[in-house]
């Protein structure tokens, strides 16, 4: 069978049986619109957005390619692999196939007429390889960074987006439901991680978990429990946990879970790229007072921040504002982070990736806005005991904020 | 408690009863010689490396910081976080704490004397933002790329390293020989993907494969049903699979299996940060006739190769004389991917990454050499039908090869 017509005539039916939500032509118009006057605030002339997630979120899709975003007139999609399946998901008008980059210039002169005196590119994640490619190539053209650009538009959700990650959350509810019917004593971490992460595929979670870094990595199967709580490692987190081995030191690990001892849950989901990141804590019988009193703080602490999460709230001042209360609860020194290791942030942007803006956190300036995402996740660390704490995913509405991950925040008991 | 004094004197104790296997110091001595013989025949001074996989190779840590390798004396590991955890974990010396990277130049003059006039970065994956403020602090330093050096460097194995691919091996075979009992009728891919997985981790895996790329993720689950297996993807691979969604198009998809198609099961494992790479092929009643005759011509091309795989062989050699065969066994069309976007590669090598020298490919000279390990994956796609295919990870042994995934290669039939 011919393959190009298999994909043209066959891959959008079978994709969208099999749950596929492709982006609407109305809803890339938008983002380019809002991309747009951000860029003319500038003077970049154009873009050339290299990185798998920006180019999901301008274009559609993923496959293997670039999108030239001029000021004006069309964006140009120029795809290696493969083209096809490009052209049925992007709703883009014009995609291209190319097979090196040095046809890039050539075909960026030919649908817009010449090249950019100014050019925007993702100095966050592009290579220097490819960078000084690019400016061999592009001898004519200023090479500046757009990656800010790209983060705040970004930022601020739409309808269709906040439909996904309530999807998303709706996929994540599912799996701490069943989690208690998983949890057995005994079991390691990790198990119970792989547990959680197949009952999360089989109800559509994509598995793979998104970071904007090189060297970090996101996983869903953050387990800990008891003294593996109290650990931390590379990732600016409260708590890293012990991992698997030092090539892989963050996360659920092959330590056994024991009766009574806090275990600490944060299982973020995935779908059709967005995500939510949730906290809850579970124990097998009855977990130490100590323990819950610190849970306890842990959501005083983020109902205190959601009390002031509206439109035009500061966010290091919400971030802030938890740091005397932390003390007053008395957990001054085991507040996001064991003494001498805290963390100084309270709350993440999280969409396409989880360190999206906003951050609560100090030297962060800037205000909230309506349709801003983040996950909020007050924590108590106690090293070598334990570590609890809360986390949700919460929308920016007109007048204040809904929770996109609705779940109890009781303890789960076994 | 006292964290530091808690890692210092119980980190390592827990971390071996959970699994944890340390690079031995002989280990990172002998990586370290022979990246600075290949060092010698260039103009490099000092490495400075940043990207982890390349810290954990010559580091045994994947804590967050930076090492400095100068050509002689010892290496400097500066680690942001977290450091007492990167003490107990790598067997490096010199090992200090930095919280801004404006430290590192001084760090470096009062550690090592001097700063290097040229200076090795990874140019393949070092951000352009990072490389910028690095020629902002560092203006004495010529920079210039070291990534093809660490590449050469990694692409021969110790017996250390072989070792841990063989644990990989180990659980991934389990993982198969699990396989038959969790694949059912009706199950989506993702659903089987899912629990292949989630045994795997209780076998040992680390969840995580690793590609080096900015914008190719790598994935346990990459499972394909009949028609599934006809779609290429974004990836350099025969057939990328449907995959989840437009965001993540690789892979299992929520496509039902149904009786007597073939069904590909590409299962990768990882232990402490060692991948092997396995593909077998499942059916649920007899599979048709016509693909148990192409998975035959996989085996047979796959076999070719063996035979000719020895320390001396070319690579690109290799790969080229399984394309007459293909030929010869009826296959000339849909060897490596559908016709017109068929691959141009039978092998890759794989470690710590999958995508490691040697690739047995197109334009890929060089010869193998004792020590090599590599992915041998002849895969046979039929557009709109299925794909089949077997894989093997194998060893360039003194005088031929050996294959570190061995299991059967009979059709798995449910």
């Amino acid at each position: 069978m011919n393959y190009d017509r298999w994909v043209r005539e066959q891959l959008r039916k079978l994709s969208l049986s099999s749950g596929f939500v492709y982006t609407p032509p109305s809803e890339i118009e938008e983002r380019l619109r809002r991309l747009r006057s951000r860029m003319r605030a500038t003077d970049m002339e154009a873009l050339l957005i290299v990185e798998k997630m920006n180019l999901y979120y301008l274009s559609g899709t993923t496959q293997d390619g670039l999108l030239y975003v001029p000021l004006e007139g069309k964006p140009l999609l120029m795809i290696r692999r493969e083209w096809e399946r490009a052209k049925v998901e992007s709703p883009l008008e014009q995609v291209v196939l190319f097979t090196s980059t040095r046809e890039i210039p050539p075909l960026i002169k030919s649908c817009e007429g010449h090249l950019p005196k100014t050019l925007g590119l993702e100095w966050d994640l592009l290579p220097v390889r490819d960078y000084l490619r690019f400016q061999n190539l592009l001898p004519g053209s200023r090479l500046v960074d757009c990656s800010l650009l790209l983060r705040e538009t970004r930022k601020v959700k739409s309808p269709f987006e906040i439909r996904l990650m309530e999807k998303a959350a709706a996929i994540g509810k599912k799996v701490y439901q069943q989690a208690r019917r998983l949890l057995k004593e005994g079991m390691t971490e990790i198990e119970f991680g792989g547990l959680l992460e197949a009952a999360a595929k089989k109800h559509g979670h994509e598995g793979i978990l998104r970071v904007r870094s090189v060297n970090y990595e996101a996983y869903s199967w953050h387990v800990l429990s008891g003294i593996t709580g109290g650990i931390v490692s590379q990732s600016d987190s409260p708590m890293g946990g012990l991992g698997l081995s030092t090539a892989f030191p963050v996360g659920a690990s092959r330590k056994r879970m024991k009766r009574e001892e806090p275990i600490l849950v944060d299982f973020g989901t995935c779908y059709q790229g967005y995500q939510v990141d949730e906290t809850r804590m579970f124990s097998i019988g009855k977990m130490k007072q100590k323990f819950v009193d610190a849970y306890r703080a842990c959501r005083e602490i983020h109902d205190a921040v959601l009390a002031r999460t509206r439109p035009g709230a500061d966010c290091e001042a919400l971030y802030k504002m938890t740091l005397p209360l932390a003390e007053k609860l008395g957990y001054r020194e085991n507040y996001l982070g064991p003494p001498g290791l805290q963390t100084r942030f309270v709350g993440h942007g999280i969409g396409l990736e989880l360190n999206e803006l906003p951050f609560l956190a100090e030297g962060r300036h800037g205000v909230l806005e309506q349709g801003m995402t983040f996950a909020l996740e007050p924590k108590i660390v106690s090293p070598g005991e334990a570590a609890v704490g809360i986390e949700n995913t919460i929308l920016v509405t007109s007048d204040g904020y809904k929770i996109l991950t609705p779940l109890s925040s009781e303890i789960f008991v076994v």
